[in-house]
């Protein structure tokens, strides 16, 4: 059976370059890069030019990046270690209604444990609005964290504006990156961003590994504690296979990247305008500040979870809302946030374009996703 | 030239056969294990899978069984997160003067935020005294977390009586097994252990990856949040490559076990004695209850320093104290603790095998000691 996969904001396969570059890592020069010896100093020298490669591709210095286990540890580093670092000036924190669970639960945690945490509303496009986060920081506003594109529907927010806004402040200001690291230019000194999150598994690069940029004088507590590895930041022995594996992938979304968003910006384009013939249905997110790989769209009456479980049987592989969430029958939060009722949001769908999908697969996705839709809507009661 | 790798405790290869099991999940069955369709599912399975073999391999059942990204981010979790759960009966934390850093160190950080912790001191063969710990037991202990082996001097610690008190007691029991998972039985029911920690990357898997045991209906508060992973206790895509390789590793490692620990042990006490022949050395850690792979000695007016660079000269990697603290200038904490002056501390050299090593290799090092002892020697003011 042909296989489609269009999950690529869930996770994405290793690109066989990839691979290929970690592979002597393994087995080979096996080196813990603390090690005195020539083993350890293999290791040690591919760790110091995967950190240049991450570095230079969000023009950061090399001692600007800390290696993690991926955006989770990363984001949850980022916002406890930026929050306990200031808790002595102030105790409030301002985030979005649609950020990442990693940022939205350790937000939440943060409260229990004292702090003050502000929720942004989002326009129905899912946008943060610069002028409301302006209005939202007080004298003991500590942290800012908003995501640089949203991982549901795809909405990219303006990071740089709101950058402005932080540093003019004096607040550091996160963001999360998992989905536009690779995907879309980021340059971390021209939009003001103090800490910035990357997950490797997003763009070609292997599972459990991650990237965290903090800006030279970022008052940072570490999360991990031990061995003092990554100046102290982040303890324990450093996955150099995953890390170089990092670095590749970062390479080579660098060298790809105009051509291959504005490839996958028309295979969108032509699903989302395909989808949007059938009828009582509708797009989510911004109409153009989206990613180039997101489509997220609704069909009244019909459940999200059905269409991929008829859409899995023909072999495409999609989502309703993250696949964090969603063995979840909570409906999304970043659904309700841009206004959609409980019922619409959970008859949602998220198709995520990655290098590997060619046009035949759009045109092979959008047959099944027709046909699916007119079969739920012959068996809902609610469409008859 | 001919290279000798006797650091196992720092890191070890990746074995070919977990390499190979690990394959497939980086490029063809790569899905995200929450993902909800077939990509998703093969994942997850590969997922549960692995958590039975490592399970089984300490006699837990596969839900007390958690991957995290290493021993460092286990002994952290298990440590902040009893800790923290625990606030509430207590403040008081049990441990010893001779665990590794990612232990000392995450206790450091719990006194910082308001706890109290009991350094309990060693004997001369790096043994805690089980009825010590007895004693410093108070109403408000909740955690006492002891190593089972001592990764620098490979002292083996008596966890089982240990276990008993914590269990009499009622006191949440961890215990960092690093050095030991895979290398000599552990039964974690038998044991009373209620917490142990596991790396991967020590015994032929891969860096990046590790599992923490939590006994059910242990209290623990996790340390990352997000998306709810592995029951809720470590948030973050799982890294399914990497957890594949722990399993199988896991497994090569059991079904040698016996066996290869012998043979090691073998090869350890021909170091030793013949080491020992060396005027002016010792053997640092217990002359039995050590690991079947470690020798740590000691050698009078030299640097230990000075021995690791020669003999990687001669593509011998060994090392001082642990590969953690291997380029910091203060003395070990472990030699210290059993009761080695600071200079003392500096001379020592450790030495540890894998299944790699053959008996040649032991008599290329012993050979290679003796001659770079020798010279030291002729070089330092102190020796003549």
């Amino acid at each position: 059976m042909k296989r489609v996969y269009m999950d690529h904001a869930a996770t994405t396969p290793v690109d066989a370059r990839v691979l290929e570059a970690m592979q002597p890592y393994f087995s080979v020069k096996y080196g813990n890069a603390s090690s005195l010896h020539s083993f350890g100093a293999e290791a040690k020298q591919a760790l110091e030019e995967s950190r240049e490669t991450v570095a230079k591709a969000i023009n950061a210095g090399n001692e600007e990046i800390v290696f993690t286990s991926g955006g989770t540890e990363s984001d949850n580093t980022a916002i406890q270690g930026v929050a306990w670092a200031g808790r002595d000036k102030g105790k409030h924190v301002i985030t979005s209604r649609i950020e990442h669970h990693a940022v939205l639960h350790t937000c939440e945690q943060l409260e229990k444990m004292g702090f003050e945490v502000t929720y942004l509303k989002v326009d129905k496009t899912g946008t943060v609005d610069p002028s409301e986060l302006e209005k939202s920081i007080r004298r003991d506003t500590i942290l800012v964290t908003i995501m640089h594109a949203n991982n549901e529907v795809g909405t990219i927010e303006p990071i740089k504006e709101i950058g402005e806004i932080t540093r003019k402040n004096g607040i550091p200001f996160h963001t999360d990156a998992v989905q536009t690291f690779g995907k879309i230019p980021i340059d971390a000194k021209d939009m003001n961003i103090d800490l910035l999150s990357v997950s490797s598994h997003k763009l070609y690069g292997p599972k459990g590994v991650g990237a965290l940029y903090i800006r030279k004088g970022v008052k940072i507590k570490p999360m991990m504690h031990g061995g003092g590895h990554e100046r102290g930041m982040r303890s324990g022995t450093e996955n150099v296979a995953g890390i170089v594996g990092l670095a590749k992938a970062t390479g080579l979304a660098l060298a790809s990247m105009p051509a291959e968003a504005e490839r996958q910006a028309k295979l969108r384009d032509k699903l989302i305008k395909n989808i949007l013939t059938i009828k009582d249905s509708w797009l989510n997110g911004h109409p153009t500040k989206r990613l180039p790989n997101n489509v997220n769209v609704s069909f009244k009456h019909i459940e999200g979870e059905s269409i991929l479980l008829m859409l899995d049987e023909k072999g495409i592989a999609a989502s309703t809302g993250s696949a964090c969430s969603s063995k979840s029958l909570t409906p999304s939060h970043v659904l309700t946030a841009i206004g959609l009722k409980p019922q619409e949001a959970h008859g949602s769908l998220r198709l995520t374009l990655g290098k590997d999908n060619s046009e035949g697969d759009v045109d092979y996705a959008l047959e099944a996703i027709e046909d699916v839709v007119a079969k739920l809507r012959k068996m809902s009661p609610f469409a008859r």
